[in-house]
């Protein structure tokens, strides 16, 4: 599956982009609305001088800077890429600089509680449009960003009810010229979504790899050798950022509590199952959680490679 | 990360090998013992005349035959590769066919309840050494194998107690040739370590799978677009074979339960922390689990290129 951008805009979305946060997503926007040319200049700040300079070193922008107020003040579109948690903060530092009318977005993992804070943070002809680019890797910082990380991702928009359409538009044609797919819903119903399909995981990967790790009978060294039994997968996700998966669940806490709820009914009837020896129950489950993989995989968002593809093994192509 | 098997032994470990069952497991065996020439001959069985068929085309052995008696009847080694709740019936079936002082192994995923059962079925003269090589792909069938799959992957030996010697030093010495490291533990070790390493692993795979897909505020188009933000991970493991797997719960059922209470106490303890806002404690913990991944890394276990290598990308060389 070779991903590739387009060819460079013509005219580009945004005069100038100000980024806030150069980690894994705020460098892979640099970097791909550079190689687009979705904009005409782009300007980063970080609140550590270290991830500025080496932001600096790659070329990542044209202007870098830790001040927040300079970062935006000609910017048409500020991209919030920080974990969720400082939003508020940076928002209150920007409001005052920001041009009239700028757009100002994000890229966090939960919406409600962000909107809301930044609504109150921001002034009245700031347009906000807040977004969710469904992508990443467990890397972090400014050297694990790669241009294509958004193609044929799924980035969702949430719009306050009285967003302005046109700057909702602009920041649809932004993430779809960074190869994404964009779909727009309440911030209520992404938060719910995501739960199910990025936070809970997330949460019970960090736990089992927590688990095996205090255990007394099984030693480390054990866990690691034969984590190929399965293990392995979980400790890809439990190795993410722990700053930011932090305020994911700070912030989007309700949303989350009721997920694992229903993971937690569903997992204690599945012990149950175990306990009393119910194997067609638990062929039936086994059965039907394989059609799901499928979809995934037919939708073009996961590779048809057995394995992932971790050994370069193609589906069609098993080695003999 | 290339793999390659070692050059063809001068001297097959066995004269004959029958291999009974030729799904993925079985199928890899039988192309990596051929390729290293670890045997002299091959003979497979399986109840599927399908497979049989396949297994045929393939060239994947010298003989098909669905007869057991008549697939054991000149091995020096006998393995078992079908699920773990076949073995019993299996072992009965072969043990008057069994040439004198034939070894006796399998591949399954448990090892105490095996022990037992086939200790009793077969004959006084078999030497029984079960085996667990810890390696696999969400793949099925005699089409998904292939010799590499065993290459660097731990292969755990569980004899029982008066275990003849030489019989466990050639059933190393063949689970060597197919590239594996090879480590001997207690069956009820074994079963406790592959239930924290392996079995619960694919328990909460395959449970917040079937969560997903059962519920109503979630659409299933919308788990399928969004799985990128970690779900799809999970959905690897659940589509694995469901009739190995019923099997893993049903007959390693006490080693299973006790992990899954550790993980559920350790579940517990986390919902807690989300539900009072403890931020500094989610940090902590998300924190500790990134150094079993980069164990496991430094030990060969896993990639290191980001997202399993999903898309080509390698650590060292992050594309701009």
């Amino acid at each position: 599956m070779v991903e590739r951008l387009g060819p460079p805009l013509d005219e580009p979305i945004f005069d100038e982009l100000a980024i806030i946060g150069v980690g894994l997503i705020g460098s892979s926007v640099a970097r791909a609305a550079r190689k687009r040319n979705a904009v005409r200049r782009i300007v980063l700040a970080d609140r550590s001088q270290e991830t500025l300079a080496r932001a600096a070193d790659l070329t990542l922008g044209d202007e870098t800077t830790n001040e927040l107020k300079v970062a935006v003040r000609n910017a048409d579109c500020v991209l919030l890429c920080a974990p969720v948690g400082a939003n508020e903060e940076i928002g209150g530092a920007i409001a005052p600089a920001l041009k009239a009318g700028a757009i100002v977005s994000d890229v966090g993992s939960v919406k409600g509680a962000v909107l809301s804070a930044l609504q109150a943070a921001l002034p009245a002809h700031a347009r906000l449009v807040p977004a969710h680019p469904v992508a990443g890797t467990e890397q972090s910082g400014p050297d694990a960003g790669f241009a294509a990380l958004f193609i044929n991702r799924w980035c969702i928009l949430t719009p306050p009810e009285r967003a302005d359409p046109k700057a909702v538009e602009r920041v649809r044609a932004f993430w779809e010229a960074l190869g994404s797919h964009v779909q727009t819903m309440s911030a209520e119903h992404h938060d719910l979504v995501l739960a199910i399909t990025s936070h809970v995981p997330h949460l019970i990967a960090y736990n089992i790899v927590g688990t095996a790790a205090d255990l007394e009978e099984v030693t480390r060294s054990e866990v690691i050798k034969f984590s190929a039994g399965g293990f392995r997968d979980f400790t890809r996700i439990a190795a993410s950022d722990p700053t930011m998966w932090r305020d994911v669940f700070l912030y989007n806490k309700d949303a989350v509590l009721e997920m694992l709820g229903r993971f937690n009914e569903d997992l204690t009837a599945l012990q149950r199952m175990i306990r009393r020896g119910d194997g067609d129950g638990l062929f039936d489950l086994f059965t039907r959680t394989r059609a799901i993989r499928m979809g995934i995989v037919a939708e073009g968002q996961e590779t048809s490679a057995p394995d992932f593809g971790r050994r370069g093994l193609q589906a069609d192509e098993p080695a003999s």
